[in-house]
């Protein structure tokens, strides 16, 4: 019947890409702004990359805007013009609408290759020789749920916590290493014109394989925090994923 | 002060985009696959349009797939090509990813000149001379906290109840008009191979102003439902397009 | 790494036997205990037989016995004795550990070759030609968590509702047509005597395509309850079993 | 449309008195007694000031007398004179009704030409050159309904902590800056006879940019609380309204 | 000691109204415009009069504006000007500030003599001969809570059902007396042009004792709605007042 | 060790007390005022009768007066002084503390040989030969958490419902015989004077086996509440008692 | 009406016994078991007593015996019989039912004279001269509500702090006193043969003012747990109230 | 009457068997697979022992596989056949149904004699003379409703945390004697390679009389966790049956 020819279509493609990305080169956990962009500047490098999303939508914060005022703002529009997003220019500052951008930014970095699997959870990290070398993932409905259920792992050459204001993936670490992050993972207080520099400076690798981008850059850092204006997350997501990028590079060489 | 610019800009632009659409051609409630269609299909006609959406994300109930193996299945291909959704073949069916899917409706769509708003939520309509005039709008965080909090109205010239299972338009009509939909709001037994041209053929009008596409058809003709083949909501989202455009021509004419 | 080969494993096992019982015999909604020896008996007279189950484990109300006083009673032990339960004798009576009950019949079910999928919920049925021919189920986390997914389908020539007290295949058919069933679904007041010949008695087809057992029979036909008494419920799945294992074998003929 | 009108006027009005006061002298924070107060002689004084509540009612803790019974007392009426609240004397004690207080305070303190904005929440602090600048603010519902959005600025000369037993505003300091403010936020024992001296002479700044008045003073200092006695917090209010118009005033010259 | 004598007086004083209030001329249920208008006139004639709220704050659904936006609209300003509210003129309509005509309405109804007990809900009626004499009220906690608490009773020579969209005083009449209110209570789509008037009209006596005003009136006989357009609570408020005022004076005499 | 000696002793006690009154000559549901006054006289009168409560405490609507003023009323005292509660008179009516009625109730009940079983909630019925012959019951926790555990049952030759305004025994005949209570089970509207004459008279048999005491019969005759008098409660419970004691007397003889 | 009669009454009496209560000899917080024997022995001496009590019944812990075995067991029978609970013996030990006990023991204590008030809640203490002078109460669903509401206060000589296990007034003064009680408030592991000495033996003065009895003893100097062996509470309430006694009679000799 | 038959004799049978294991060798607390294969070699060799669970069904974290994918892995398979469970090889690898596993080994457990009471929850130690001698078990539904019950006990010679993540025994242990557990009770990160051998190796005995198995053994050592391969914990559970059987054996001769 063509009920279950549809079922088993939609399952068999969904396991043959799933256990076609249990391996990769780069696992971002975190679908959103900051994790969205580095999937889509390492998937046009040709990166074999997979972002994991907990929630059933992609997009993170960028949704709401401000308040729910559904508009964002940007310092710069190359990145914007590159994914397609219309502008526009008041004073020093660009606007966009937050729909447009999520939709455009998510789009786009499906089709540069980057695999997306929404719905799973980073439950834990896969340590091998003092080195992160995959993430341990769950249905994220067993944590909600508080159903005990086992999870699997998917694995990469590299990591990138891109999950924002908790930074879950740094937080797991220091439960187990906390004279590694001495201080409290938390943002500073607000202050756009130093947040944005801040945020790009310190992106990137904070343990052997494991790096950091977006506002979990704060959160590691105690950087200020930005509010509605996105292009520091845009910078740190294609910052992570030049230099994992170039890192493979030379690895492979 | 930067901060304080960004949110002056941020509230004006969305007060100027909501003020500028209190008054339109078509309001659409709910961005789920019909409603963006119908949205798109609309915009690129040069109608004035709105999406009024209660979730922060978009996309209702793409992103999920089949109980969460995120893929989705058509029957054809041309709506998904002309908004640059990739696909495979496998026999008479095609599959696609269901993120890849999603967004690039939204975005096309939201590209196109589609208004979107979402976070909010239609509580009743605005009836005068036996005519739907408009939809009462309220904060969708007003119901759901039990806050009591009085609404506002966007207006139009025709509105499609495009809110799926429950028909949301459509039963505030039959509460207060029972006569008019004597039989229970209710999508019938699954059936894909008869759902979609029902579907199809029953999109329209079903009382003066107010227009059905996607599963509230289903809903209101007590027609088959489909699960995750996504043809019909495409189909169904751009014939009520077509119907209100051609609607709109003759009345300017 | 063994980390991914676990992984992929596991996945690819499930999906390999997801979807070879994406099509079957007989497909049992609930796996409690007439669920469970209707499975039982027909695998082992080689029939393929899939249970649905939304519960994370399987034996539904068997394991508290009696208000949590951990013991079942049954008036003969036929049926016990092939599954390999120790009973005691006491008049009238027999007594049995409900956890020994409840995993002896699982086990050995799932050992005679039923094959069981839990987290799964039945949302709805698949109908064509007035003939029930499929379920269609989801993931039973999206209906506990609200999350708007579409489900997927399980077909086979006959379903069998198991699903105790609810009756929740035939409650699907009586919303869409009532005039099926005239009365409310609902099992009568409690009285031992007279409810287990009645329930064994009206086990059968109750649509085209539909078998029920168990409690749903009560329901269904507003027969006695019982309590903590087991023996209909097992010779309950053993007639559905026999009914379907005679049909399917002279339709084959 | 009189109904678009409508709702085009509220927006417009809403979108224009918050646009105007993003940038004020003062921002007060909690528009309970001693915020109320505050703004009420600030504004009498021609200071541009908003206050921030992120309840949909204003009043905080008045409007329930003690335990509920709506009643109030004070130890003297200088201040319920001039607002317009009938007193009754009882030997050294003189009562009111709780919700004629309430109201009489929130409409004088808004006819004396405070801004209120309701439904807003304080999520954290905007600091540049180590001196508050500005609050980060959300819609209430945001936090309620853990969903994510991003936050905006109001911002003013100075910042007044109003909020309080939790003394909102000065725990996001403590928790970034923990050696400001060594001992844990928490008010002392009950103590009537000797708290409204302390809160009215502890009313002041606590970090460069940052007042605090009302309970929060409590909080800070480990003052005694005083239960429905509410003078010590008018007086609170009325201080710290006088020292920063001073400050306002000498650095105006 | 002090604080013992502050809770003395607190719970005395309570007390004394509460006891002074349990029999009255009228007894107002609900303290939203409606009501609160009522209580002014009806004060303001020198009728003994009691307004009973289930929240903890006064003003119903004033507080929120539209959806938030905390501005509300108005046709006409004589009641406005009546209690001291500062509005604008737009064309043929008046802005006031919500927070403003809360506390402005509630403060002057309070001052004008009526009295206001907050956390009380009604939960039933006292009723002989077929003639509304009281109602039954709890502690509001108590319903919301689930405690098995019993009720105690407020009686009038009039009831005004001024509770909004649930006209709850209403809804208990209908549930034991069908017949009397045939249709569902129920307010009618939004209809700003027709509404206001429709409800002054329709205010009035319902049931020997029982008086309905403000959005109970469009509930009991499915007018429009309206929207954050106040103009019509109040003058329903005001008229329900003359009415009850007119039958009093007159059985004086 | 003395645990498990104490463990021992506590359960074999309850055991054995459990499993004497499987079997009664009455069973109340219901610890509430009216229950534990039938238990009280049919003690006294040494009928072998055990009550069932679902909460963990006895008393019912006692503890909480009037909307937690923890006093209660009765218009004469004979009852009380039998059971040693202390009153004051005050005109017509009796006062006395809440507390100490619902514990004297309770102790004397228990003193006279009722049996009393908390935690246990009725959830349905044993009907044979048209008469109720027994309650079905479960751990009260069951239902609570949604726990799929069979219940077991305790049986008697005339049963009690006193289970106040839910009339739940008769609520569950009423479900599956509605044609036997064609008006819906609720009390009609307060009234004082008439309700305890009413209540009284009512008390009775409803179904072969079936009794019914205090509010229940308020619900199935529809007739007036009273609210925190308890007169009739008691009185009504007297009168059950009476009833079935002559019944079991003449059967006896 | 009678209506209004039964009300005032009910509102009158408790406002005179509360307002006669508000000082006392002493306030016991928890009317558990060690709480209602204190209360007993207190009253019986003509101490002016007051129990308050958060929940709605009183009793405690007593009600479920021992996982809701309703039974409870002791080592001796002095103050049972005293009370007038009837116990069975077994070796070294007695039983006896847990509703009995718990009606007895507060039926005895309200009518030796002590009053007793449920629904309030213990929010802090009131503290003068380092000494604790009353508890500061609030209607107990206030803070299970989340309602911003103010307390009042009760206050005595000495304060008994038998709230058990949270041990609450003493963790109200550790709070702010931490050098006073360096160890957690934390019962130590079981052990019925060393606990109740224990128990019995330090039960005392732990801060100026007050005193503490029952479980909150082990709480405070980390003794064994006992179990449903009720023992060790009442003479831990005996010798508290002795020890008060002692001293309010020194003190005014 | 059958009924109360039937409830005798599941309540007889009940309390005779937890009577009679209120005294055992050994109690295991936690019914997931290093439990059950604990309970399956002890009650082997003919040792007294009992499982308490607090959930309704046995089998812990079994039966959803890997994020509900119905499959686990084994290294090896020799446990396996011993209980009957059927595996395939892949490579080096074994997989398993996991709802097969979860009923067999149960079941397996059972029928060698192992007593299991289900939704029993441990909420302390018995403690004497420095040695653990039983544990403080409650209804589970005691702590999940907030119900104040105290608990019994069951004792034992030798207690096994087989418990999980939670440790929970141990944390009992760490709660009040912190010294001996200096590090946080908590896995490591996942690492499958090394984690089956540190498991098994380091399952003993952490404190006199009580010994730890299964997943609480990563938690106290801070070893690995593993994920979806369940060798380890049957290993585990094995080792502990074979260090206490041997210390039995020993002590008894």
């Amino acid at each position: 019947m063509i009920e279950t020819d549809i079922s088993r279509l939609i399952i068999e493609q969904y396991t043959q890409r799933m256990t076609e990305h249990l391996d990769n080169d780069v696992v971002i956990v975190g679908a959103g702004p900051a994790g969205l962009a580095a999937g889509y500047y390492l998937a046009k490098s040709k990166v074999k990359v997979t972002i994991i999303e907990k929630k059933l939508s992609i997009g993170g914060g960028i949704w709401g805007g401000a308040a729910g005022y559904n508009v964002v703002t940007f310092e710069d529009t190359q990145i914007l013009e590159e994914i397609g997003v219309t502008t526009q220019k008041h004073g020093q500052l660009y606007t966009a609408d937050a729909i447009e951008f999520a939709t455009a930014l998510a789009y786009k970095t499906k089709k540069a290759g980057t695999e997306i699997f929404n719905l799973l959870e980073a439950e834990d990290i896969v340590l091998k020789d003092e080195t992160v070398k995959g993430i341990v993932v769950n249905n994220a409905s067993a944590s909600t749920l508080g159903l005990h259920i086992d999870p699997f792992c998917i694995c990469a050459k590299y990591m990138i916590d891109a999950t924002g204001h908790p930074a879950e993936l740094v937080s797991m670490l220091r439960q187990r290493k906390p004279e590694l992050f001495p201080t409290e993972l938390l943002e500073y207080f607000m202050n756009v014109e130093t947040s944005e520099a801040g945020v790009v400076e310190k992106t990137g690798e904070v343990f052997p394989g494991l790096y950091i981008a977006g506002m979990a850059v704060c959160d590691v850092y105690n950087l200020p925090r930005m509010g509605p204006i996105f292009g520091g997350m845009l910078k740190s997501g294609k910052k992570v994923a030049e230099l994992i990028y170039e890192r493979l590079r030379s690895s492979n060489t």
